[in-house]
């Protein structure tokens, strides 16, 4: 297997951490997203949507989303589970990785790429022209705290996101804290010590640094 | 077990088609969302989100997201398979659900959201006050064609979305298509004969009608 990467990225990191976790190692090749060769003829062949991450398997077929990413190396390697075991734990992982893409990842990907001159008409991801909207920059920044507040109340009740264990919803919460951190300098308040804490222990983990 | 619903939203029907096709028949209440009862503390204590659909299950726990109630019940109830049976089939259809709902569905919760009166300050779901932002309806608007086009190649080469099974990604498509028709007046072209096709091949099973 060969994962088509991009270091700096947020959907590229989330797969990174969810193959660490499950001791997955494939080969990877970087792709100069910010050199714009996602658009390149030969990034298209592989990937049409001009996206990564991108898993080509030893077959030569491809899936070309984070989340598609995560479910096929949570099929082919079941242990550990990060994906839940029974069908409330997957329904309530499936819950949570839903409020968090669309609560706080989205979110922050509003702010950055409404704002940062390098996404000036890519203001969606994919080949598709698509102009920055300010108010959207706005938007996200009101919605943050609220993100950060769920977060906490959660974690204030429950060891980690989804319930007693470790899963793809601490991962999907890591990945959107730390983006919003890096690329919309919004960081949880002080107060929010259930939600500093569960960052402290899941960014301790060997995964976090993949 | 019970779901909470309203018969005119997109996500309670993703959620109606799923269990039609599963045979399962949960007792059904409507949420009078309209009239604002979502926002009432007796919903608020089902669901603080104050969003539909919800699946309240015999023991009072809840799963409410329509993503996370469909994952359940193709735990609860395997066949027929939904989701996929391999591993690569399981991640094509993730796949296929993921584009269908970044590209088609919010692209027509944008119009809606940020056009309608009704939506005036809740441009998103949930409890929190949001303001509309009119370009983002310019904005799905011109992103639509693009979207139905998609669809449109991608069933000139294979009989359902995900492949040669109808599943969750045939579901999310026809409610996407649907909501683009009845929230936005905005139909694929006639040039789409592939899309065309499905859709009234999926129309047409009983399951569209739930």
């Amino acid at each position: 297997m060969k994962l088509y990467d991009f270091a700096l990225a947020p959907n590229p990191r989330r797969v990174r951490i969810f193959l660490a976790e499950k001791g997955i190692e494939p080969e990877v090749e970087q792709v100069a997203i910010r050199e714009g060769a996602q658009f390149e003829p030969a990034f298209l062949a592989i990937n049409p949507n001009a996206t990564v991450p991108v898993l080509q398997l030893d077959d030569g077929t491809t899936i070309a989303d984070s989340f598609a990413i995560c479910r096929y190396a949570e099929e082919i390697q079941p242990d550990p589970p990060l994906m839940g075991r029974t069908p409330f734990e997957k329904a309530t992982i499936c819950y949570w990785q839903r409020r968090i893409e669309l609560e706080g990842f989205q979110a922050v990907a509003e702010i950055l790429r409404n704002s940062a001159e390098r996404f000036r008409d890519h203001a969606l991801p994919g080949p598709l022209p698509v102009a920055q909207i300010p108010d959207l920059v706005t938007r996200g920044r009101d919605r943050l705290p609220a993100f950060f507040e769920m977060l906490d109340t959660r974690l204030s009740e429950s060891a980690f996101v989804a319930g007693a264990d470790y899963s793809a919803a601490d991962i999907d919460a890591l990945v959107a804290v730390d983006f919003a951190a890096n690329a919309a300098q919004e960081r949880p308040p002080e107060r929010f010590s259930a939600l500093k804490a569960w960052h402290g222990r899941v960014s301790a983990r060997p995964s976090a640094g993949a």
